[in-house]
């Protein structure tokens, strides 16, 4: 998730009260598409395949269209691709995080980083 | 942490590696305000005693001044109060958590929104 200086902000959307997308699920997203597989993309994230794959499951049912279609099966496990809806929210999300970031720096930001202890303080 | 329609964003500030404050401190530090004591103001967060006092120890370590000035001991564990700098960190962070809300309210936002899956879709 986007850090910057002293500062980190984690953005959440919710579907309904279920955690639908995060830092952890664009990460898979990005990794899928870099990788052509869920397995191979949750490992490139240290991830386990049954949390990668508990993780697609998951944002599949909170979006209206699923986000990554996947070939179940096979000796290694299937490959997985982005659908349209995939790539757009991972754009949409990337948008968001940039912007809240983008926002956060200024006055309010500026007093708190004044008050923290540096490592030199 | 802030919350409205599927959003949530969580804003975390570190001293160096150290998560030095974020919604969960904000909120201790607003009950201690309230309550006049660490032990009660956990207690209204749902919080153990031990928890309680570790969070405030931690912040107070994290930031250049203390935030918390209390007496221990006693019968009821001492009273506590908000130093001037810990009402100007609580004051700078609730902007700050304010400023992204608003910020994130737009295009990448209303694309993400239109794409989850509602309670009645």
């Amino acid at each position: 998730m986007p850090r910057a200086g002293p500062l980190r902000i984690k953005v959440q959307l919710f579907a309904g009260d279920e955690p639908a997308f995060g830092p952890g699920r664009a990460d898979i997203l990005a990794a899928i598409e870099q990788e052509g597989s869920i397995t191979a993309a949750g490992r490139s994230l240290g991830m386990s395949y049954r949390f990668a794959w508990a993780l697609v499951e998951s944002m599949n049912s909170c979006f209206a269209e699923r986000l990554v279609e996947s070939e179940r099966g096979g000796k290694h496990g299937g490959g997985a691709a982005l659908t349209d809806a995939g790539r757009r929210v991972l754009e949409a999300y990337r948008a968001l995080e940039a912007q809240v970031m983008e926002a956060a720096q200024g006055e309010s930001l500026e007093e708190l980083s004044r008050l923290l202890r540096t490592p030199d303080s």
